[in-house]
């Protein structure tokens, strides 16, 4: 997936090295066709106790992209973070439980070593793929009619910032992070191009990193920094490997808006789309926040 | 969970029964405090090939919810239908992989017997369970400003109506269904008030059950009836069971919307609130159809 004009991998690629464990036809404890990976944590995409939930979500998709019995592209993606990853290796399990004529049904995990080494599971996952044909389409959420990328200043991140963040260039429009945390919030609605940085042709693992890129509503809605966290994402994918093709390292339109915080956790709604305006991306997360 | 008032059980609570057929602790080959239960499909919730899949939604939780170990009141579920059940026995693992202090995950699923007697899963889910505590609340979504349930007509199903509609009481508002399949559709929005037919107390499963009673978006969008059905729901719940027992029988405000259409999938959000404008669940969709 190295683009032919980059010298050496990008730190996204090298994030989402998988090494597969299981024979693909191994009838073991996990089921039939599991596939076994094993990969690490990168440094390049740590969070503040542990990897950038984006990055776990592409890890899972590229467990299934690898399998030898894929049928078909991404269409829905589920991920809960069931406790944080440590630094270092963990292994995926990708197991395509049913497949039908044009749909197939995945469950994952992800499984690191505990204190007593015994394997504790940090993620689950479920994930559909399908073989898409043409049919009638129209998209119901135009992009928001905002200026070009080129506009709009890019973020730069402040030092101290988590290291995941300068893995992605943000040019944010609208809603971006609050500059005092005064509890002077009124809303929860941000708007922002995007894209990897440096810039990356979009594939299907990238796109649902970027899924997860928003700082949490909570923040932007309270103006105040309270501990946050994902507890589960959903990514539906509405493009086509073309679409993304066509998209190449372009940028993409983010919006994300929360719609109920309540008693510790809020969830949030989120579209992307590319700078032609398609719709390639809707995703919904709910968010663990304290006080 | 029978009403005082009613003689016998609600049909919801005949379709949610299930036995449980494993220990809380035979750590056997579905791993550690695998829940196993018995179940059938009812008639009363019947679709056009398999179960409506709101009541199948709601089996799952239902079996979370009979755990002894469970931890908490439901927080996210997703469901993944990966084909129709067959009219008869089924049987639910339901598995808490995970147990934080606060959060609980877990993986489920449902299987039936193949035509070689072999089980075969025909859905698959994850879920989380919380304990909540009360926060700083706010919701960013308001309920849209509504005539009252008595001012709008209760929908009569149509004769030949798949059964598991006349268990709902639906009173639509705007966007309901085609009365013409003309071709002439512009929008995918659908407001209505609904609830049990006949009545019953609101409890996580109902609520759940609710999350999918909308017809496909794709219908109002194109004003024509083409085959579709949900491969994936998430719903993210919000309400605390104090506000499920405040909201009793009454009605809710559903909201349904579709996002985009794009080569026989669309994905569709829904909004759910009580008669008193408390939002009680969120939830996201995506949807096969044909042509």
């Amino acid at each position: 997936m190295t683009s032919a004009s980059s010298p050496s991998p990008h730190l996204l690629d090298e994030a989402l090295r998988l090494k597969s464990i299981a024979d693909d036809d191994d009838h073991g404890a996990a089921g039939p066709s599991a596939g076994q990976y094993e990969g690490a944590t990168h440094p390049g995409y740590w969070n503040m106790v542990g990897p950038f939930g984006g990055i776990t979500a592409a890890t899972l998709l590229q467990a299934i992209l690898q399998h030898p019995r894929r049928l078909g592209d991404p269409l829905s993606l589920t991920v809960n973070y069931a406790g944080a990853l440590a630094a270092g290796a963990f292994t995926v399990q990708a197991v395509p439980v049913r497949t039908n004529r044009s749909t197939q049904h995945w469950t994952l995990s992800i499984l690191q070593a505990g204190a007593d080494g015994a394997p504790v599971v940090t993620t689950t996952a479920t994930a559909v793929t399908a073989v898409r044909r043409e049919t009638w389409s129209v998209g119901d959420v135009p992009m928001p009619e905002v200026a070009p990328p080129a506009e709009h200043k890019a973020m730069v991140a402040p030092s101290g910032a988590v290291e995941w963040l300068s893995r992605y260039e943000m040019r944010p429009i609208a809603g971006f992070i609050p500059r005092t945390w005064d509890g002077s919030g009124d809303h929860s609605l941000t708007q922002l191009w995007m894209r990897d940085a440096p810039p990356r042709p979009l594939d299907f693992t990238s796109l649902a990193a970027l899924a997860d890129v928003f700082f949490p509503r909570v923040w932007l809605r309270r103006a105040r920094q309270v501990p946050a966290g994902t507890v589960s994402i959903t990514v539906y994918f509405h493009a086509t490997a073309e679409q993304l093709r066509a998209t190449g390292s372009g940028y993409l339109l983010g919006q994300a808006r929360g719609q109920e915080f309540r008693n510790g956790f809020f969830d949030q709604t989120v579209q992307l789309w590319n700078e032609a305006g398609t719709m390639l991306a809707t995703s919904h997360q709910i968010v663990y926040y304290k006080e």
